[in-house]
């Protein structure tokens, strides 16, 4: 028996998520199919994060066991071809036995795109959220830096449906980096690569934490819009934590925003690094 | 009557291009239809170039006379609001009666898109020709600069169906900038702004002159891609422009990897600055 660890991109707007339903089109069920019509055996395919109807992955990571000798490389070439353009498998690689892409992730991280022009070009619609309208960046990126650190994110929670769940699950989460960029996060008079870019409408919301309760990213960002627009202020963040009281939040922004990025393990030469710091 | 000219951006994966036709989503046909609405008139819309199905427009120019009275932003505004997300109204603005969006423009300026990375980001692929096997930059760099200057472009032409019509046509033009560009056109250690971006993996090919025929573009950078290849050598432009032949350029480069990035006009400050240059 094998296990391969799969990175995974996909344009979340075609699918409903993460997770396999009975007739809906989702990753893990298109991905699972053509893995199982490659090694001509049941697969079961575990995901690090299980991202929501229209939420898009770029470093979404996968494992699944297999008896199939297969080099990872062949995965690779024979999965791209199998899968449809908006699913893309970007690298394979044998690991332990014990690896589990959600069990063992030591960190993640999540992009927030926000479309700060008038007009969103429509190379961009599916993948930002677009808020012409007038924001407090200052405002947003001060209050975006109070999430860092070990809080109880009980605020920031989706329901599990089950008020008896809701008490006794455990919502302390710790957030490695929290932070607003805004256009300057480029060189200043860099010339854009192409004109049909144009990075310099965009703010990107950056957040990199070990693990993340159900829709606490995007009940984040929304609550950070909601700074933005001045019916919240900064300090507010702090109240809102403190009150544990899932009714505070903002509202939870739209999915198609959101990309998870990359997820980290404990072996990764570059998480070694920066766990800690 | 007043004469209003349009910018538009569109993804033209979803349409059968932008001329109109019957039983077919176009972009004309599309736009027309909206703007028919806001006046409650006929609109006879000109664009100035009739791009083919599959290709892109973040530049796109357009004009249409109306008796409506509207300012020229509430077009704007009311068009986005009936538009698709994949048509976007960028620009509207006032101009003399005698401006034809066609048949007034100075120059067009296209750009065909390169991806050589070994996996097409899902976000990506509408927009880019996938070529992730081997290339020639310093062929294909060498050969495009072959094409600017004033050539008879025959061996670029489509044909319209008719010998004679073939024959007797004018297939002189004007290139004023024809060029590759390879990820070193962003300064070097430069930040990406984004992780899902990933124009280090993307080369540009650019385009720009008075006017092109049907297919030109596309005709050239397939040609380029040969040259890539190594199946033509850059010398083969100026023989293959010499023979004025139909059969002796390269095939026609897929339709995604070209978008109609701008075009300018004699009124334009920036065209006054550069259409001799």
């Amino acid at each position: 028996m094998r296990n391969i660890k799969l990175t995974v991109a996909y344009d979340g707007s075609e699918f409903c998520g993460w997770q396999v339903q009975p007739g809906q089109p989702t990753i893990q069920g298109t991905l699972s199919g053509v893995l199982e019509r490659i090694t001509q055996a049941s697969i079961v395919l575990h995901g690090a994060g299980r991202t929501d109807a229209g939420v898009h992955a770029w470093g979404q990571v996968a494992n699944f066991q297999t008896e199939s000798d297969l080099p990872p490389e062949v995965f690779v070439r024979a999965a791209n071809a199998l899968l449809p353009a908006s699913i893309r498998v970007r690298a394979a690689v044998e690991v332990a036995l014990d690896f589990h892409a959600r069990w063992s992730a030591a960190a993640k991280t999540y992009e927030y795109r926000i479309f700060r022009g008038t007009v969103a070009p429509p190379q961009l619609w599916r993948y930002v959220l677009h808020e012409p309208h007038a924001l407090d960046f200052a405002a947003m990126a001060q209050a975006a830096r109070l999430f860092e650190g070990e809080h109880d994110f009980t605020s920031f929670a989706a329901s599990t449906g089950s008020e008896e769940e809701d008490r006794e699950r455990t919502v302390v989460r710790t957030v490695y980096r929290s932070e607003l960029l805004g256009p300057s996060r480029s060189p200043a008079g860099a010339p854009t690569r192409d004109r049909n870019e144009t990075a310099d409408d965009e703010w990107v919301y950056v957040i990199r934490g070990r693990s993340f309760l159900r829709n606490m990213v995007r009940k984040i960002a929304g609550t950070l819009l909601e700074i933005g627009r001045g019916r919240l202020v900064p300090a507010d963040v702090t109240s809102i934590l403190a009150q544990r009281d899932r009714t505070r939040s903002g509202p939870t922004a739209a999915p198609h925003g959101l990309s998870l990025i990359a997820v980290e393990y404990p072996g990764d030469v570059e998480t070694q690094n920066r766990v800690a710091g």
